[in-house]
């Protein structure tokens, strides 16, 4: 039984603590919206973001940042990626040396190209931060259908110790060393998952969301080793697999802008109709600036960029990259002659 | 303009058919079944296995060999697996020195662990042998949707060959020397793709299929690389991409099979309710018998030939998968300590 608080009361943040609390940890649920914190304690449910999910009695809700911080085995930031910074800012003083901390939301902050675990890095210098990523809806995850993640850390030791926490017989964790690599496959995948989205509102079939999905990681692992990333990972529960449940599932909120996208909306219409933030628009630029600062080709990034950002028509961004000049699969694969 | 024959008319072989001649090639389809041949020239349509797919006028169809192998610049292997062998036999004597051929079939020989095109070089030693494969349900490219493949060759030279009777502006062909690494992705997708269709029928979510997904082309990279495949390719369009469209796809048999598995029919049951070929079945044997001369650990094959063949209920291998020991996502990626 592990002291755990969770930092941000979203659909993810609150199914992880559902799931730990109901796995006997002692659970703690911070948010800085008093009223957010109200309803929770009333409802004992989230009933925006997590309909249908009851919190467990144990869980305790607070906006008092000194009791979610006070002797805790484990601080969960699940803050929403544009709050991250400030979130970090806010509870740093309070956060004691080498405290265990495990981000899970996703995100590049598009003024600096940080990841969220750079930022936390940054902000909380004392901490000893780690990562949790995987194909893991939280509506999913909330009802205890089998999923995998991966939790990247500096040291096995300190990885070993989240696996422990987290790891159950519906939830498999796996661990890794690739911090980096596996942050860059979450923060990435919500950009071809608005392609994906608009190839389906195109009416395009199932070979060309494949077609996607596989070139899209090809991106990915391209700008990954470039930052330091390791193939296997872009292969693994962070890139691929998060990448394939982003693209195919209902749940994406940037998969379904992509489908009205590619419906003949415009941006601005398919972002209102969806209501909430839709992360792939954000971090379209973000990921095009990294391709330029690396130096990689991302021809689907840079050509959902134009449709986003330049008015580019969807159809007419699939014809591009589908008669772009013959070439290699993989041109580093040559034949020996 | 070239000259193409294939020999064969499923699915898949007739889609192919179809899209060349509408491009302007010269096509003749072959087939040892008299019946399908006086079908496919009353038709002309195949109303079994491509129904509302209309052969063009110029598409040539025989029961002749001597015709469909006279002066061709490329002939197309469409023969379904379990005939590969016997047709390439009867075909050999009339294969020119040097002639191209590309085969476009998936699968294992049980007895032999021998590719389809070992068993076309071991059996047309005269021929130049290659490989096409990718995400690419014939239903789809028959009706021209977006569709991307990789073309496998010995020679570069044989490879643009290939890709430039193949390539047009709805079809995209790469181009790779990994051709054993191309063949084993589409051989072994469809043991996944079973697993995968279980995961539905158990009710399980996209989080679930994900994960299987995810760790299934981690066993095929696996296998792959001790047979002399290259991962990148298995991250490809042959390997993951493949993966992707047979794991998540309506079109898929082996999925459906799975699909029946999981809703708690027989494996004979299910098997009867598909009707057709359900590759993945006579595969896994195939795969496993791989796995153990290669000595790779293939857990989720392993536990699929356990369901298929001794009677384990899909719920319970579900269960087997997820609690197995905690390990690291890849082993090879170690800390530094």
């Amino acid at each position: 039984m592990s002291k755990v608080s969770f930092l941000g009361a979203g659909s993810w943040g609150t199914a992880l603590a559902v799931m730990l609390a109901k796995h006997g940890h002692d659970v703690i649920v911070w948010s800085k919206v008093e009223a957010e914190v109200n309803m929770l304690k009333e409802n004992r449910e989230h009933k925006d973001r997590l309909p249908g999910v009851k919190l467990p009695d144990s869980i305790v809700i607070t906006s008092n940042l000194k009791e979610a911080l006070t002797d805790r085995d484990l601080v969960v930031f699940s803050v929403a990626s544009p709050f991250v910074r400030s979130v970090a800012k806010e509870v740093s003083a309070l956060i004691p040396e080498g405290q265990k901390i495990v981000n899970v939301a996703k995100g590049i902050e598009e003024t600096t190209l940080s990841t969220l675990r750079d930022i936390l890095v940054e902000e909380i210098p004392q901490a000893d931060v780690s990562v949790l990523s995987g194909p893991s809806h939280a509506e999913e995850v909330a009802i205890a259908m089998p999923t995998t993640v991966v939790v990247g850390s500096a040291s096995k030791a300190t990885a070993i110790y989240i696996q422990e926490i987290f790891m159950n017989e519906r939830f498999r964790v796996y661990i890794s060393p690739d911090i980096i690599g596996i942050e860059l496959g979450g923060s990435v995948k919500n950009v071809i998952a608005l392609a994906a989205g608009a190839c389906d509102g195109l009416g395009c079939g199932d070979n060309t969301k494949a077609a996607l999905i596989t070139r899209g990681i090809a991106e990915i692992t391209r700008l990954g080793t470039a930052m330091g990333a390791k193939k296997e990972t872009m292969g693994g529960l962070s890139g691929i697999g998060d990448l394939i449940v982003t693209c195919t599932s209902e749940h994406s909120r940037n998969h379904n802008a992509g489908y009205l996208i590619g419906k003949g909306y415009s941006v601005e219409d398919a972002l209102t109709e969806v209501k909430q933030v839709v992360e792939g628009v954000y971090s379209a630029k973000a990921v095009l600036k990294l391709a330029q600062k690396y130096q990689v080709s991302m021809p689907i990034v840079e050509t959902i960029c134009h449709v986003l950002f330049d008015g580019m028509k969807a159809v007419d961004a699939i014809t591009i990259l589908l008669t772009r000049d013959k070439c290699m699969e993989y041109p580093e694969l040559g034949w020996l002659e």
